[in-house]
């Protein structure tokens, strides 16, 4: 029945993306961002392109997903590529007419340039965010396939915390972590899980290495997966053996930052003012300099999408976005503690998706 | 020892990029693809530019990864971001001349149109496949690193065959490639493993799925890995019970075929040359039609890099040059075999650096 609600949902998405496009005079797009593709049609082949002119949809694949675009697609216009993008562009089934968008933000300027010479006498607009204001807004069979991508990854995350010992590494836990997920049902990790130990917890996008975990220390792990083409994101830090008071101090500091994000958001606030709230805190508890990130991002199709919730977030937050709140502390050298859990903005205000507890367990 | 090689030979490839640079009267190239980043520099973090101007090289990065560029490289400046791209290119530590190329294939529109309004007053030249002659090349230190990704999905392949039986599935199997190559000390996974077991292995680019192995069937299994950034990539087509005597045919002729492959390939003969060679030799058994992709692929610093083996391959097979031969057969809702190896082309002809059996394993 979700599924179904899905279809319907993505029928009534393409209506408003035509007026959008209509109202900004633009004949026809051309999207060439495989995530939006795949959120707009359910295709999730890597060869696509997905032309919107006319009021119709064409995808454009080729032969290696002719049984896959079946299968994953319904109510689409496919066309399996024989000739040159241009060459099958301007001989299909709708016509580009004389206005043609191009995703500038998701098109290479070589493709670009092939399509502008194969394609002449007409005028390329240039796009970009085009879909971040559809694609923020997530519709319930969306949010539905967000919350088993979340239990999924809250179960492996149970499932691995008892394995941190001294002697583990941090690639033996990664690894756990990515296996697992797959063997529960997601398709994959949404983005390479981060275990970082020791004085690697202070660095945010830390890769995890063969350096095996160390009492006395802390432990951040920072992973999501994709379940039906939707992903989760969560970050929990751990302390193995006994750790040092001050290490104790910012734990407690970015739990309550956290907690403080999500009891603050509200629709109608602007993103940067979020930022700012949980940014004033942190620095109020004298650790402002060491919180060197946003306070967090949205989640879709996309581990990354809109709306950015950070100092340079222009956007408003609105009901029904999903969004992670995800502050953190790192001192150079010694250690950090970053705390995530996503959120749905709802009419009360923000719901964490996680359920996962926030005290600091001591392994 | 090898690590001081690879500096040298870097040092060495940046010299002949400046003189190819000076040939075409390129006073600077901005390189944006990471992977050619890496391969230059060592650098593997996500946000990368590299400059090469007046001889020189300058690599544009953010504060996230101060620590690991000083760790990863050595004779690059860098410069560690604080404004946008073109402010920094232009205050840079080099002159950016008259005439800036960009890699037109690694680009997107949107980075081209903020960079030539940034940086007015400049002729920007599209460049496209700018390093494939010289990536396509492969140091004796790159060969090392190959080897290395190669012996250790070669041990993956050997622990997770025994695991097939019937009521195991495809993405259990995927789960356990990706967990092991980790744990054998690889950074990931070259690309997503495919398993693929009964009428899913007639579908090249399948994803595993929940499918349970059943007996009388074929399976395919395509995996790599990363190691110290070098990829590997192989495939074997394994049999569950007895398999039908079609099956058993095909399978020997993409044997053959794969063999004829390794046999025929030399230094100074086309790339389409060795495919057709192959193509024809699978086409005079019957199986023309059924072989619908390319003979192989380059593998470097990417699992799929220059040279293209295949129908619309223009280049020439040279020494030092490592490049996938892996035809196939696939019969389209029954089955399908595909047998893969890497080799380097040497003076005697080709090496493959696989071990691994090609005689049918049947479970």
């Amino acid at each position: 029945m979700l599924h179904h609600h899905l279809q319907a949902h993505r029928a009534d998405l393409l209506g408003q993306i035509y007026r959008k496009m209509s109202s900004e005079a633009i004949d026809s797009l051309l999207v060439t961002d495989l995530p939006t593709i795949r959120w707009l049609t359910g295709f999730s082949g890597s060869s696509a392109r997905l032309l919107l002119a006319e009021g119709k949809a064409v995808l454009f694949t080729d032969f290696r997903y002719q049984e896959q675009v079946r299968r994953e697609t319904s109510g689409i216009a496919t066309v399996i590529m024989k000739e040159s993008l241009s060459k099958e562009l301007s001989g299909g089934p709708v016509r580009l007419g004389e206005r043609m968008a191009l995703q500038a933000d998701h098109v290479t300027w070589q493709e670009m340039q092939q399509l502008s010479s194969g394609l002449n006498g007409r005028k390329f607009i240039s796009v970009s965010a085009f879909f971040d204001g559809f694609r923020e807004f997530k519709h319930v069979a969306e949010l539905e396939k967000m919350r088993r991508a979340v239990a999924c990854s809250e179960q492996v995350l149970e499932e691995v915390i008892p394995m941190i010992s001294p002697g583990v590494t941090e690639i033996d836990i990664a690894a756990e972590i990515s296996y697992r997920h797959r063997k529960l049902g997601a398709e994959k990790d949404s983005f390479d899980p981060i275990v970082a130990g020791g004085i690697r917890s202070a660095m945010p996008h830390a890769r995890p290495t063969t350096a095996k975990f160390e009492p006395g220390s802390l432990i951040v792990i920072d992973m999501g997966c994709l379940v039906d083409g939707y992903a989760s994101d969560q970050t929990r830090t751990v302390a193995l053996g006994r750790i040092p008071e001050e290490a104790r101090r910012i734990y407690s500091i970015v739990r309550r930052a956290q907690q403080l994000g999500i009891d603050a958001a509200r629709s109608g606030m602007g993103a940067r003012e979020l930022d700012a709230e949980v940014r004033s805190f942190i620095a109020a508890e004298g650790y402002g300099s060491e919180f060197g990130h946003s306070l967090g991002h949205g989640v879709g199709v996309e581990v990354h999408e809109a709306p950015r919730v950070g100092t340079a977030g222009t956007e408003f937050l609105q009901e029904g976005m999903v969004f992670t709140i995800e502050p953190g502390i790192y001192l150079e050298g010694r250690y950090g503690v970053r705390i995530e859990d996503m959120v749905v903005l709802g009419p009360d205000g923000a719901e964490p998706l996680q359920r996962f507890t926030k005290e600091l367990i001591e392994l």
